[in-house]
């Protein structure tokens, strides 16, 4: 059991933010709302799936939609509650704990507010050890866990609880329903036993995220070299080092969409890297080239500071460093690679384990 | 109480089609599904609100979208009960009965099916005397019952489960969910108890449908002329008498939307009608003129036959008879008005009550 108060928060955040891939929503909103009900409601405790009865069930909680849209709606927190909430009263069991589905900045934040609201325990697992765009998108769904009964809500008090016949579905609806809550929704969603989750989840997401920030602050205050930090506390490569030109985006059916070019700089002058979002950092491509694909991580730092860049804060002029490192093993099989490759956006490639390339 | 069996079935689904004005859904399909219910679980048994409990509870049960599409894929029933069910769960409450939303061609008989396989009574009454193309346009509405919780499934097995605000927030998630599961959903909503229904609802639609359905079978055998016999029958006016020219459609958000073109003949010759529909006739415009709108019921009827054509029926070249007829009462408040009024659907024009133009 380890305990999360405000500073392991800041570690846990920051250090998701990096595995967030640019995405799972802004770390300074979600931050703000998981210190606020920390100092409200008190620390919450984590758990490893091993130190939970098997058949204890867990609820995921989570916010859904275009990240750029949060920067000026702010959840008011009894949306997230009323979602976790109605999937209880719907499936009429007592929900022992909550959990992140995805480690990013909003979403790994997230059900520490609810556990923290709820007094209950936060799980130490994911469902992705990154983040992704759709909800389809999790290692629950490789193992036949379904998304449902999943219910949404928004800050006005409106709440949609659905019942589908597997997670595309849900993704249909639920996004559906994001645009109409004014592209952003709060959600709860896959509740699963632990003996499940001990197979279908990603564990220890929550505690390599609270060490990888950990490093990051200690490195700053030592004054290390941030972006070497960030890449040896994830395993990672170094890809790139550039500054950002042209952003283009589009909000297209509650995601937040488009395309960054990035001009190198030092040892990369002259070339031109391309990096592609959906929500999430995608792919990228250099001269034209695809270097990095999902499911592998692509993570985009200030250079000065080490700090994640969103896909939505991504501005001209800013120097940046781009990391690329290893997904977890269960995104590397057939059905993964199916589920969240490069072909299922649409990119003609195949999938490239990112330590062929840069190992 | 009076018993809806084969032969009642088919006055009750024709009368309805009249009330239903162009809307509701394609009566055929309904008919057929509501029959072969009829055989396989026997008669439904039909009761007044007057002849129920107070605190009976009734959850009305219809189908939702565009027309255009149930021509297409037929609703396998399963969906229904799926919906009716789940709304009952939900609530936690036996329910009594179920009954008409709207009177039209679908809407007026999916609840007696419903009935007869959960072998429940229908309350003979409906929410709006007519039909309408949206969610919150019910007498309910006006008495405060909200729409929800409501329950949404389609023929795959997804269902659908709302909790809104109020029932503007409902029309916009169900379109939304209603487009995603194919242009066409089964509902169950409006749960309310008799005694609530005594107020909000219009009492005596069904059998109202019924009696016009058999006083219009009735002239087809005395071959009397039929669309005076339907304009009688429910006490309206002849508008117009012309032959289908331009039918200009498009499903748009979910609906069937657009206008038919109609030319005079005998004494209108020379005069050009436009009808306006959006799943049901909205307003009638005679040379430019507003003539006819909403709430008053707008009925094409087939001029040989005194078959109401439905919206999505219309076609080139048929001879039709345009009557009108007065909505009920609870539609020509200024809050009926606000709600279902020519203004809301778009017309610049004030309600003038069809009375006062045609008697």
């Amino acid at each position: 059991m380890r305990i999360i108060d405000e500073n392991t928060l800041e570690d846990l955040a920051l250090g998701a933010a990096v595995l967030g891939t640019g995405g799972g929503g802004d770390p300074y909103i979600g931050k703000l709302m998981a210190r606020q009900a920390i100092r409200d409601y008190g620390p919450v405790e984590m758990y490893t799936l091993d130190e939970l009865a098997d058949d204890d069930l867990i609820v995921p909680t989570a916010m859904m939609g275009a990240p750029t849209v949060m920067l000026e709606k702010m959840p008011n927190g009894d949306d997230i509650i009323n979602a976790f909430e109605s999937v209880g009263k719907y499936i009429g069991k007592p929900i022992k704990a909550t959990m992140s589905i995805e480690a990013g900045g909003l979403n790994s934040v997230v059900p520490i507010y609810v556990a923290a609201r709820k007094r209950i325990p936060l799980v130490d697992c994911d469902g992705m050890g990154r983040a992704f765009p759709e909800i389809q998108m999790v290692t629950h769904t490789l193992f036949g866990i379904s998304a449902t009964p999943m219910a949404m809500s928004d800050e006005r008090g409106n709440t949609v609880l659905m019942e589908t016949i597997n997670n595309n579905w849900t993704e249909t609806f639920a996004r559906s329903i994001t645009v109409n809550m004014g592209a952003m929704a709060m959600i709860a969603l896959y509740a699963a036993t632990v003996g499940q989750l001990k197979q279908a989840a990603i564990p220890g997401t929550m505690s390599y995220a609270m060490d990888i920030g950990k490093v990051i602050q200690k490195a700053r205050v030592q004054e290390d070299d941030p972006v070497n930090t960030v890449r040896e506390a994830v395993g990672g490569y170094l890809v790139f080092k550039g500054k950002i030109g042209d952003v283009q985006r589009r909000t297209e059916g509650g995601f937040a969409k488009g395309d960054a070019f990035i001009d190198g700089i030092d040892a990369y002058s002259g070339q031109k890297l391309q990096l592609s979002f959906q929500n999430e950092h995608l792919a990228v491509r250099i001269d034209g080239e695809y270097r990095v694909t999902v499911p592998d991580l692509i993570a985009l730092l200030d250079v000065d500071t080490g700090e994640p860049i969103t896909t939505e804060s991504m501005r001209y002029g800013f120097r940046v460093a781009v990391i690329a490192f290893p997904s977890n093993e269960k995104w590397r099989t057939p059905e993964g690679i199916a589920l969240v490759g490069p072909r299922y956006f649409g990119y003609d490639v195949d999938f490239v384990p990112v330590e062929e390339r840069f190992g």
